[in-house]
């Protein structure tokens, strides 16, 4: 180990990467970037980001996808906290933002049982960004004040309870990481008597593989298959739906069907 | 007027400046800045921003706030449409995210309506972003699945029918422009049976003028008040709260006070 590192003192910025496009990082996280001494990166982070720190700085990929549990939690903790205390500045590079189901605050009390100064620096969660850039609002004078964001997966694999609760209520709902579980959410609309509200489904928004399927609930499932749509998706039910240029000719069918 | 300026299409970009700070700007808003030929801005963006765009394009200040109501929406949008058919690139500045509370997407359809191309750049909302810099995560395993964003103002004046549901919840719930309904959310909540739910307060997040007031529901009114807490000013609810440093003692009062 070289003299310079070991004066370093040990922090970490855990930094939220957005959604995917790399210029969706905000100004802060990028300087934290061009800071690091080393990088610990999630799976859907859009790699370009590595770029913005020096050369030298290792970049460590920490991602749990595909059934992969190489890197558990309690791993990654230690990873990070054994890499701030070797190199100095741990950039933590999540997606979205690292509160937004993104287990960062595991992360921040690790951090602090080894009394290693944390900061936070938010991301662009795609829960509101993702619709945004499809021009879909999460709020909107008339159809939504408010809007709930659920993840469809929760530690024990079955469906929130929120869900549930956000079903009934007249908030925009965005779940997130919900693909999987499309079936189980139209079903519980149409328990509801909402099999006609208006869905979107969102793949790999902020992407170039971002592709929207967009309908009504009853019939969503078979769009999201015609149009191949694959994880990583969010779903976002209400109203505000309808005010995407793809809702309107389904809005006229229905219009039509309703009056015969 | 300027050769080069009447050759210049005309579009507009809605870019959301984050919630205070400057560096929380996304880096893709800050190109879109750059490439500014207008910046129409609101109250609460940080006017450092404005350094970004180029010394030659005017920079129309459009806020609403403090019962100054010399530009209403409608005057807004003509101002937005006017600046982009006579100067070209109009970037429409707003606080936090444009679908946030924002208006925005009354600005796109506008902006359509004369058939003028329209983008979107994410900012970071306060509601995720502002709890997060106070290391209050909106959600954390094992004490919230989801998290609900409500606004306190709705166009009446009244509290958002939303707010009454979102008590119910066992979602965070994040309320924005609430400071002045505190003593109404208060007694919803009391109402609810949960006057001892941990509760923050946080003013000004991001910036210099940040300020945290953090308790219990029943308390919660005084707590703001010996710490002079202004709007503008964000209220989070749910156990989440109690993960803050500062909440500590006031646990540990509380479980004193149980024990007797």
């Amino acid at each position: 180990m070289i003299a310079a590192q070991q004066h370093k003192e040990p922090r970490i910025t855990l930094v939220g990467a957005g959604p995917g496009d790399a210029d969706l990082i905000t100004v802060k996280g990028m300087k934290a970037l061009q800071s690091a001494d080393v990088v610990l990166y999630d799976a859907l982070v859009n790699t370009e980001l590595l770029d913005l720190s020096p050369t030298a700085a290792p970049k460590i990929y920490v991602g749990k996808r595909n059934g992969d549990h190489s890197h558990t939690q309690e791993a990654i903790n230690r990873l990070m906290v054994d890499y701030a205390l070797n190199y100095g500045h741990v950039v933590r590079l999540k997606g979205g933002d690292p509160f937004v189901f993104g287990r960062g605050y595991e992360e921040l009390d690790y951090a602090a049982s080894y009394n290693i100064p944390t900061r936070v620096i938010p991301g662009i969660s795609s829960a509101i960004g993702v619709p945004g850039l499809q021009h879909i609002p999460v709020t909107h004078r008339g159809l939504s004040e408010s809007f709930w964001v659920v993840t469809a997966t929760t530690a024990s694999g079955a469906l929130s309870n929120d869900l549930y609760e956000a079903v009934r209520s007249k908030a925009t709902v965005v779940v997130l990481m919900g693909l999987h579980k499309l079936a189980e959410i139209v079903k519980l609309y149409q328990n509801e008597g909402r099999g006609k509200s208006p869905i979107a489904v969102i793949q790999s928004g902020s992407t170039t593989d971002e592709q929207i399927a967009i309908g009504i609930v009853n019939t969503i499932t078979e769009v999201v298959e015609e149009n191949k749509i694959k994880a990583p998706a969010l779903i976002v039910l209400g109203d505000v739906v309808a005010l995407h240029p793809k809702y309107q000719p389904i809005k006229e069918f229905y219009d039509i069907v309703t009056q015969e």
